[in-house]
């Protein structure tokens, strides 16, 4: 059995409810389409907590060239809530922790019987550091049948020392790998570099690209 | 060996030819081209049965920002026919089976000498909960050359029951989990999410993802 | 090791060059913009053969609804030439194997030291059957490297014997399967399902679903 | 434990920064919108070095038909850059590998304990050939818990002989491989062809692919 460990600061550690929807998120595209915003996520409910997992989109810049890069990668969020009575969860008493890409990669990677661990420190690099700590372990059920993801969050600023535990079956983690599969390349604005090849526009870039190569 | 056992119930348990072709099915989009409904689905057929996958499309809710979510995920419908000839089905007397997200992740991750079985009450909370009762089991071929599908339907409504049992290869099964994995973000509607990141868009949210991550 | 045979009649066997460019490809879509054509292929080259693979898009049917479906499979064309020279590969004399669906998931499913058969005949239901038999043969490498993929075919018309051997590295192999897994939901035309699906559309399609499913 | 080696040469090693901003990257399509070009990449920071990897488009060509074809395939280019203190490295003195195609696929197929290195002679063909040499070798790490990727540069011309090792977690590696499987078909330009399927076009070329099939 393997264990990975991980260490990581967290600079934004999002407050929101599980969709935000205060803005309008009606946008209008290029060719005078609308594009209108669509919340993505999957919840496993289960006795004593539920866990969202959410992606959140990656940031561009715009370069002087016209083009775009991607400044901040994505993440994927996960929420853990509570049951406070039959398939009824506390959202206001959530705890929130975001997969970086390479911890989305270890889950990805995950065997059988691995245990892995992720520490963060949200306000890693500010005054408040290590005030608060958080730890997801995620390690294997004893029965064999999939996994234990247990999110601890030790709060010295609001005396807040809580574990919220969830079992995970073998099914519900290959559907969060497979989803996970799919969003990490978005999540790295890859699908973006992908949109624009055009078989069009390479004939013409052709001459420039054998150019720039001497 | 594992087993892996699930009980879960339907709300929805569809009762139409494979493909439903009633209404018209032609939509305007907002930029003023069509967009064609298109059925999607892959069939194996066998000596003594046929067995039909085909994915069944989520359900979006607007919100009044104007984004949309996922009201109701997708699921997988397979549909059973008995043959009656020599590649000949009945398919008026199919049973149908429809599988939740975590049942799909199941199957995905079912690995060599697994078995997993699946119990649906259709009527689960209705007047009539436990008089249909519909147990599907897939388990290892004894040679070893792929899966035994078994669908079972006891319904003390109508006096039937029934059991619809299909070999499925190797290959089969490798195309299946290839499609599973493939729909299954549609199901869940992230492509959806996927589509409305674009670059353009992000430079211009920016500023405001600083102001509400405050 | 498992040994996985398969029988199979292709009722369409490709004649055409790797590329047919005879027509006119250009389309014009509903908005107006031209969809060109593209070819898709991997080849690699060894010492004495070269493998092409090239997908094979599937074919659909409009419905009275307007709605599509697929009326036959996509497949994958698998064309072996001879070398007549240092990387030179006679492909007026090529033999060509096209792959099913199910075949294709064969190949996916193919773990490290199984073997895997397919027999196809051409002719099969016609007045030639039997005349023509061609044999792909897929098996481990003695050292361990990679696998032999061998083609057999048998032409009592054209009084032809002949068969193709290539070495398939792990890593051709391994591209081979990751364009498979991308390619096979396309092959059964999932792709234009699930470009059919709109948050936008799905809102109006609700209450007409519930209608429905009563 | 397997290992594999392979030898190629490389006839473009590109020497640009990272992201090359050059040139003006805004391009209008067919309906008169502009698709922006936008740079992908994934950046591996450690203690000694960085890895960035970044695929690198395939190029097409137009046939008189119309059609297109893929003329050169893209590659995933890896950059090793030293480090020069904390979290900062330096790009100016960064060694670059392209992948091939199958070389990428042998990194996607690589198990546990497997090692692989690739020889690079980016003059091979030319007059100064055999003076600079590349070679990848990509090994596990003594503890198990991920690879160590070593790129050495013997450059004749330049006299340089340097090497640059950096560790990648199996949370890394599964993040390369994830990215890998997702752009491997772009790089061979599989998915221009896909985007050409389309169910209205199909109806309409169906007779033509009849008449070409007899």
């Amino acid at each position: 059995n393997l264990t990975v460990k991980c260490r990581r600061s967290e600079y934004i550690e999002p407050k929101q409810p599980v969709f935000n929807t205060n803005s309008s998120f009606i946008q209008q595209d290029s060719v005078g389409a609308f594009t209108p915003r669509v919340y993505a996520g999957y919840t496993i409910y289960k006795g004593k907590a539920a866990l969202t997992i959410e992606p959140k989109a990656p940031e561009f810049v715009a370069l002087d060239s016209g083009a775009y890069k991607v400044s901040k990668e994505g993440m994927m969020l996960l929420q853990f809530a509570p049951a406070f009575g039959t398939r009824q969860y506390d959202w206001s008493r959530k705890q929130v922790f975001s997969l970086s890409i390479s911890e989305i990669g270890t889950l990805i990677g995950l065997s059988g019987s691995d245990t892995c661990e992720f520490f963060h420190d949200p306000n890693k690099g500010k005054s408040d550091e290590g005030k608060v700590r958080k730890v997801l372990k995620v390690e294997p059920l004893p029965d064999g049948s999939g996994l234990f993801f247990n999110l601890s969050v030790q709060n010295k600023l609001l005396n807040v020392d809580e574990s919220i535990y969830i079992p995970i079956s073998k099914g519900e983690f290959a559907v969060m790998v497979s989803t996970f599969n799919y969003i990490l390349p978005f999540l790295l604005g890859w699908h973006a570099f992908v949109n624009s090849i055009k078989p069009e526009d390479s004939v013409r870039f052709n001459n420039a690209n054998v150019e720039w190569s001497r």
